[in-house]
């Protein structure tokens, strides 16, 4: 790899991001349908994008999906390569080969409405990949690489070129490049009070008092924050 | 309606131009998923087309949808407006006032790969429909009208504004612009040849004489089309 | 039929239902996936209604469905009978018995979110029925009428005994009690604007003028609402 | 039509036929997905069947479907023919013209799992067609005509040649051979007793009363299929 | 964890399960769709149940979903919660909190015919979790919690507070609570049985020797158990 | 196991395979909806055939599936069983005990369209399985297992026995009998090209010089082959 950046929403769970999000008025952005290819995976990162559309064998399209190909040679370190595949399982819009010359420019990961292919190849490339499915022919039996760099669909969700992408176990959240630097300031007290939440329950407090947390235990949350202190459930508060 | 234009196609079948259309290699023509409304109904014309995508808040769309109101005045006599709605059924991207002002305007029809609403006002305004569903609430609470007159997907085939689309019981195709001046000098042999092989079945020919018509009987095509005599199914050939 | 009753909402279309509730703060309130069994319907009034489960057989459902038999016999006039079938299409949970036991004790029509029965007797009937698909089996080979008057689920949306349900060709929306009294007042003035809007269109006044009803136009509604008259879409304003 | 043959179950609800065969222990006889083609159809006679399998461009299927076209010059008068093409959308496995042969040669109807073509010819052919769906293009295109005679699937229900198919608004249902004679024999009664219901509920008995018969009501149902005579609902039994 | 209980079904098949209940009259008890989140994993135990309907933004839930909460603190050592949650992939309605609060009381596992979210977090607290799928977002956001500890529908299953739920890699089996102490008594030899199959597979019987258990070999089964012994394929019985 | 038969095709990618095939004009090779069952999974070798039809309990079908067992217990070293299961996922048509059986006369694996059981046992027999997906009950609770050795669908694909099975983690792909041993010839060479192109990638070649392979590259490909040897990108060519 010849380069890399680090998103400043990286680590943080799409369940939060969704949650931050709403809090600010912002809906729609939870993909529906993708998953995973060749095991589990997370990725952050600015999203650059690529429209396909149906084959017609009318319509020229140049050999080797030149749209594609250009929309993969053009990404920068940290990219997120998202493909409106029009949730086809007929083909294949990505495979080891374009994962590896994404991998190669230092792309962050790649989300497909669609299927892609060599899916064992991805994790031996550290690339992760969120796609709809698998299939092993080409793009260019059923679709045609159309334009690059526009508004797409994906999972159901509006992505434009520069909003971040976010992918974790639970699915596909699309930030809006407004709100990347919000969500980045917010993720940290959120998460922490999320560990908080968690270590509450463990330790024995019912979910009325732990999450969200009672104002009777947030005055404990510094504590936990500075020495990693949890109050006693049986403590009368 | 202030004009009206009468498509060359007009009156052909879906399943003969689809016929014509692959014997001349073009494949990938005849969409999925969609039916008329309200009725049956049968349309033809040059399509003109509008592009929605999934509506996230925070992307600000004119008030009343103005990209779909602009492609609608756009519409000359004789168009078919093809609407790209992704498939949803979440929301209607076509009504009775869009349908009134289409209409006014001399459209031949709609073909929405998405849903419509007033479903009971179409065959009023004698504006033929096709959908994929219907839905009472309009397009905004799910879609938001993005552009028009750029290449769209519509019920699994592309289609470019130029394109021509035909449909009718049997469901929609598309006709490459370059295709049809051909396929309407082709259709009247075409249409009169299925004529000939349907008045043979009748008359008792058997499906390998009548369908397609076998070289014996096809010397008696001629008669049949001046003056619809049919050849004795009893006699020998 | 014993007896009747007319809803305040009948005639109102589910679009502008949808629209008024929308307009109130009120979403998720339009069905999916139902449509009119046996031809073109409408139906307006109050739900009762019918939850079903999955059918075990080491669970004793009583002969013959008595919690169904006890939600038909139970309706009165101008009642609408929402079924929660769970979208089922592996048996019947409505057919000609109780439609025309419903039919008889004044019902208004029925909802239901599974298969029915017997389709071609409810237009001979006059009862409006909007289901899922149909089934020839009765509901026990695959279902046990469990509790009725309860709230349930019917096309994707919370319905509770009480809610008005309103159905046309566009689907099914439900209006909670509280807002039945406001939309009906409401309705009749959406009602002539749309005609208005209808009109306007019409005589060729473009969509931007017409719908919605620009300030300039919105002067001679009242003129229109008088004497029908429509303004000259070529004349200044 | 140069011949004809009435089935004995014509006339037949499915769902009388459903339960008769219930009753005797036989399920796993209505179908699924499928609809009637070109308008509200009815349908009775014994199955012959014709298996398609997915094409494969090195799998030589001779011109014009040769299996197809013999598997309808086979019909004789009465039957029914029964089209397992898999439950694709893809292509049309029956149109026009076989129609017009199959009604020469007195076929009673066809059901096939898949699409069907022509869909304005049937009702004026008088052809009764159930299918799934409609598509322009012929079969070849995505499907191949394998064999026929054969115990084949439609809509997730076995069917053998010779078993009997009964079609209504309500969807299909299969007849064992076996069963036929007595079903035949069992319906008069069964739809006089149905119309008893039908009548009671109409004149204001409760369900509990009418349907099934209570053994009170049963006693007067002799009285009903003579001089069609109801019980009044208010007299005391 | 503050305690814990073992399920006498803990470790016995689904398969078995179904076979064995299967063979005492008892169907409809197999879920469909529900898969293991975060990895393989196995539960058994009494059911405790949670009714969710459709959100609908006029209907008051309380807030952070009380009735879930109060299903969750309701839940002992042992106890599966079983979520009905109408199937819906639009919003979770378990997550990490909830699952760290059931895991400290005991519970055994979950099962929800809906989403969950945190799907990292399952395998880390040990709790056992079947969904139907993954979403980032909270369950108000499409969801409502309705009532508790009524019977359900999940994954097609009738489900009542106290049978019994047993979900391994084949899927989620329902049993009976009546038949509990039944299927734990039969299902050691059953178990024992299958082992002697398959152990008789290996050393190379047939199928219709091994599996069932032809009367030949069961004479040795007795010491296969005792002592692990095969009886010689080769040999003739 | 007593026997055992490595494929030509073994360790060919799906998509080297699907290629080949679509460069000799053989397509509607690759099915769809099929996943690995019990973890990743490889197979190849000559297919055995399965056909299933939906039960009807009307039709005798012989005690523990009789022609499911004969198709198991034909299976010679090396073979594939190809199940169509009509895509049913309402009860497993293979299982631990067939699995073991299968796998002790040497079978490469099996390829099922419909569900399977006894998922976990699959890995630790050594039998690569690949199905739509699991179900705890045996067939015979839908299915009916009713010829083998006869032309089936699978995945959407047409199956006849003795063409080759290849899977892997792309999905499954037919190779007609015929064209097995072109592919295996063809194998070699794509394989090492696939590899070189993944190098040249790797070494920061674009997608339009190292895949396909650009002529000024092919040039160096033997060195590449002879002594892993890749080209400084950076140098002018």
């Amino acid at each position: 790899m010849s380069g890399s950046a680090t998103s400043p929403l990286a680590g943080m769970p799409t369940s939060t991001a969704e949650q931050l999000l709403r809090e600010r008025g912002i809906t729609g952005v939870a993909m529906r349908g993708l998953r995973p290819v060749g095991g589990a995976a997370r990725l952050a990162g600015p999203a650059r994008t690529l429209r396909y559309l149906p084959a017609r064998n009318d319509v020229a399209a140049g050999p080797n999906g030149p749209v594609a190909r250009a929309a993969v040679e053009a990404l920068r370190p940290g990219d997120v390569l998202v493909v409106d595949a029009l949730g086809s399982l007929d083909a294949a819009v990505f495979g080891d080969m374009m994962g590896a010359r994404a991998r190669h420019l230092g792309a962050a990961g790649v989300v497909a409405d669609g299927a892609v292919r060599d899916a064992a190849a991805f994790p031996a490339l550290g690339l992760p990949v969120f796609a709809r499915g698998t299939h092993p022919a080409p793009s260019k039996v059923a679709l045609v690489d159309w334009e690059r760099d526009v508004a797409v669909q994906c999972g159901g969700c509006l992505v434009q070129p520069g909003d971040h992408v976010l992918a974790d176990e639970d699915g596909v959240v699309i930030i809006p490049e407004d709100a990347v630097a919000q969500l980045a300031a917010a993720a940290a007290r959120a998460g922490a009070l999320e560990a908080y939440s968690q270590r509450l329950l463990e330790a024995g407090h019912p979910l009325d008092a732990a999450y969200p947390v009672a104002p009777a235990l947030l005055d404990a949350f510094e504590d936990f924050r500075r020495d990693g202190v949890i109050p006693d459930p049986t403590e009368k508060r």
